[in-house]
């Protein structure tokens, strides 16, 4: 371990922050729509963790490595790779200049999650704090914002109405990449125009991969910008060891909970639907694990293993119609089934077929008549056939731009409803099947991800904003934000900065190496989905419904965090 | 004004309501599975009017008539008509025998709407109170129950785990009527067995209405069995003079308004996208309205005002269009539009069209070449022929038993998106639309519909309850529950109960005269209409868009009543 010493200045007072925070100014924006709840929003304080509460150090871990493929991670981050994992810790003689100004860009990148306002709140708190007369740019619109230099300058009185607020709005966000050599001298260009001192890229796996990119660039060319990112997405699949969640999954899991266990008093009380809730996450099914977790469905389907255990769609379907026949013999005709948004993309058999359509599709059109058909290999041709007739159309239709077919467009739960009738409809021949079944379909995406945050995301990101800036302070870069012993009380978290390298591997595209942090998926013998497969036998015959109900701000559950989190950390038995 | 009076026996003591409505025995429900929000709403206690805080006497008002029709209505209830209306007030001398025993019966009727156990638990709580000894059986299953005998005994083990819930699961519901002189004789027969002294029927306008006419039924037959209605209806349009307002509607509003608000703030945030949000409400647009003016959508559709004015689709159609035009000269690519789930039901071409569709499905069947067509009137066919191809498919689908179109299964707003996107298609063609429209689509229904009752909901039903119970203590029949002065705090709130027959009108029925109570409508001149026509011009460009929040059980937002009900009762200014 080695620490540096910087003399100390002064102590950053957090007790004034409170008063300092509200603006004195005229607010940039208009918040007399703002809704009672919103309003009494705006007056939340996030606590912070204790090593914010004083002055504080820097201390420096053993050099890291990476995810995987070292040696070609190495290569392509000659000047990272390897550096130290650093860790904040209260200390009377600081690692910074305490009353340095500095200079701070921040971007948005990606979808909305809760909690991004509230990082960037961190950020500027944390500079008028430790370094008072310091500027924060934000980037407009995305990284595309950085490249073409859309900014502005972000003061408490723009910054306020925007505290513990959901959504991106603040300065918005984009899904452009800083990719080509053009567009990192234009992102050159612009961090020497500005003259920032550091940049924080707020984003999921895509965004912080490019981060490091910019750090590099920018170490490589002797510039003074460094780069720190910042885990976001509800998906929750951007997570390592030392990044025990990104923010927002919290809130969206919440704000879906609510809704599916509404849903599932009604299915009981009504006694004649299945509802079966499609829920986002398209490369991993965190959201679905812990949505399960949450309210106890009668089935949840995890991709990871539909996709670990090579299932075809057909099994997957009888899966669901053999509960369903389970429960009709004991009188329940109702039910709640969870379906993460990417199913499709799990299913071995359906990832050919994609493949042999988009090739088709790539190469000539679909006629009327349906000879197309005949170039699919035989099982991928039986597959399509047995599919219902819109999922048919969907696939065939739009590709987005990359020529493959849009998944999150596909009404997974539509066609497991209409694939489940024609099983069920056979079973009843073949008697094995003597209840009823009525599917109601819903999707729960955009309801929960621009929702206010929960107070454990206001908090998470409010210590992430903090740490992203004292990172800068303290002269670091291509590091991400890094809290630990979330499940604790907030004061006891731990703060801290992760080498991006380090979540890092390469995937081999057009002859290239290419860095990725690759998606965390839901591990099967992770202590999430152990819990819920030891539940699910019981869940999927007994009711055992559990209604989240609204998020609450006050009382007793305000503070409370989510499962996936509390079962990862081992404060939660599995 | 005239009153009973009947000689005070004892003070029904409620400050011992909290202690003694905790169950001592074992729970029949097992409460294990509860989350932590639904565990600490068990404890929670509605306050009660003032005129339970101690004893009470009835008062009389002046002979009731009818809403319409009122010779009709005196032939269809000879015994009831004309009976006052009559309230309760605090009182010395009381209108009942303390501790006299009774034997209640309640039933759930039709659709669940948050609060309908708060009701049952006034009721047990009531008689707990004031009748101790008394036995409160629940109907399973909603009439059906009735007629078949289902019952229950509630005891306070049984009611527990169902206090200030969402659903109706106590007993459950159902949409049966009691309708054949052989089912009334079924029912006579039940509460002949179980000796009832009063029946408390939870239910809409239908079940209202029933609940008259076995009020009049059992009176004619000389049956001790008195019958009291409670009205409920997540969709609003049970309401008078005397009954300000249907439980369930607060709760539901509050929850579309959650996620409304939440979707806004996404689409500001993303920039690319139109929401369609289609709500609830079949019959009148109460919920749409409510959510407009909690929200603030670009675009809100009232279907009573569509009808008004005879709009056709295109029309509608336009509208909106328009409104998306107007937004992309700003520059603004993203908007709200939420949609009554009965609109096209409002259309009188559509209904003119469904009506003819009705004739040709119940004499013949549509060949596939189309030739039906050519049986559809001119304009019809022209209609039809410019729906999307899947509308076109839903209405020739199934029919209810009735042999009407589903029209709750119409996905009206992916009509409106396709029928849009064809508009704007034209409109650029002719220069006239310059901007980019994206739909996203979505349905909200039963994700309110069994939501945990807000405070309001909670504690109005609680009343409800206790005023039913009273109202068959002190010997009433054929009443309809009505608590007044909702907008004041609760304790000054009115309690009563109106004349059922003071609600309804007739409908002619194959030659006969049906007793109804007429749904209340939006009305184009109330006042909450009045307030969004003044400001929707204002939404449809500014975002003045207001996210609600999620529903919050204390701190100072959790008391808020609805907008339809302070601007009806005049405590807020249209």
């Amino acid at each position: 371990m080695t620490t540096t010493m910087l003399p100390a200045v002064a102590n950053g007072g957090s007790e004034t922050r409170g008063a300092k925070k509200r603006a004195e100014g005229v607010l940039v924006r208009d918040i007399s729509f703002y809704s009672p709840v919103q309003e009494s929003r705006l007056g939340h304080e996030p606590p912070l963790p204790s090593v914010f509460h004083g002055s504080f150090k820097l201390v420096h871990g053993p050099p890291s490595s990476a995810a995987g493929n070292a040696a070609e991670i190495e290569k392509l981050f000659p000047c990272l790779f390897g550096q130290p994992s650093v860790e904040l810790i209260a200390s009377e003689r600081v690692s910074y200049y305490d009353n340095q100004k500095l200079k701070i860009g921040v971007v948005l990148s990606g979808g909305q999650a809760p909690g991004g306002h509230n990082v960037i709140a961190g950020i500027f708190d944390y500079l008028e704090e430790h370094a008072k007369g310091s500027i924060l740019y934000g980037f407009r619109g995305g990284p595309a914002g950085i490249m073409r230099n859309k900014v502005v300058v972000i003061t408490a009185e723009f910054l306020f109405p925007y505290r513990n607020q959901g959504g991106f709005d603040i300065i918005c966000s984009g899904r452009d990449k800083i990719e080509t050599s053009e567009q990192f001298r234009q992102a050159e260009e612009t961090v020497k125009n500005l003259d920032l001192d550091g940049l924080i890229v707020i984003g999921g796996d895509d965004s912080n991969t490019n981060a490091a990119l910019l750090a590099e660039y920018f170490r490589s060319k002797n510039l003074k910008t460094h780069v720190i990112g910042c885990p976001k997405t509800i998906d929750g699949d951007l997570k390592s060891s030392h990044v025990p969640i990104s923010f927002g999954f919290d809130t969206a899991c919440k704000i879906y909970s609510e809704m599916i266990g509404n849903i599932m008093v009604d299915a009981r009380s009504t006694g004649k639907y299945y509802h079966f809730v499609r829920l986002m996450g398209r490369a991993a099914s965190h959201i679905t694990l812990e949505c399960a977790l949450q309210t106890h469905p009668n089935v949840a389907i995890i991709g990871e293993e539909v996709n670990a255990h090579r299932q075809t769609l057909r099994q997957v379907t009888n899966q669901i119609a053999d509960v369903i026949c389970q429960r009709a013999q004991l009188g329940k005709h109702y039910g709640v089934v969870l379906i993460p948004e990417g199913l499709i993309d799990f299913i071995p058999e359906i990832q050919h077929l994609i493949a042999e359509l988009n090739e088709i599709l790539a190469t000539g059109r679909c006629d009327e008549a349906g000879h197309w058909k005949e170039k699919l290999a035989p099982p991928c041709r039986a597959l399509f056939s047995s599919l219902p007739h819109n999922i048919q159309e969907e696939l065939l239709l739009e590709r987005d731009p990359h020529g493959n077919v849009q998944v999150a467009r596909i009404e997974t739960e539509k066609m497991l409803i209409s694939m489940i009738e024609t099983e069920l409809h056979a079973r009843k021949h073949e008697e094995t099947f003597t209840g009823t079944f009525k599917g109601q379909a819903h999707f729960f995406g955009y309801e929960g991800r621009c929702g206010m945050p929960t107070n454990f995301d206001a908090t998470y990101c409010y210590a992430l904003g903090f740490a992203s800036a004292a990172l800068l302070h303290t002269g670091q870069t291509g590091l991400i934000a890094s809290i630990g012993n979330l499940t604790a009380p907030s004061k006891d978290w731990t703060v801290g900065g992760t080498a991006l390298t380090e979540l890092m591997d390469v995937e081999r595209r057009k002859g290239k190496f290419k860095p990725v942090i690759k998606k965390a998926m839901v591990e099967l013998d992770g202590a999430p989905f152990k819990r819920f497969a030891s539940l699910r036998d019981q869940w999927a015959v007994k009711d055992s419904y559990l209604s989240p109900g609204p998020i609450q701000f006050s009382g007793p559950t305000a503070n409370d965090t989510n499962y996936t989190l509390k079962l990862e950390l081992g404060t939660l038995d599995a």
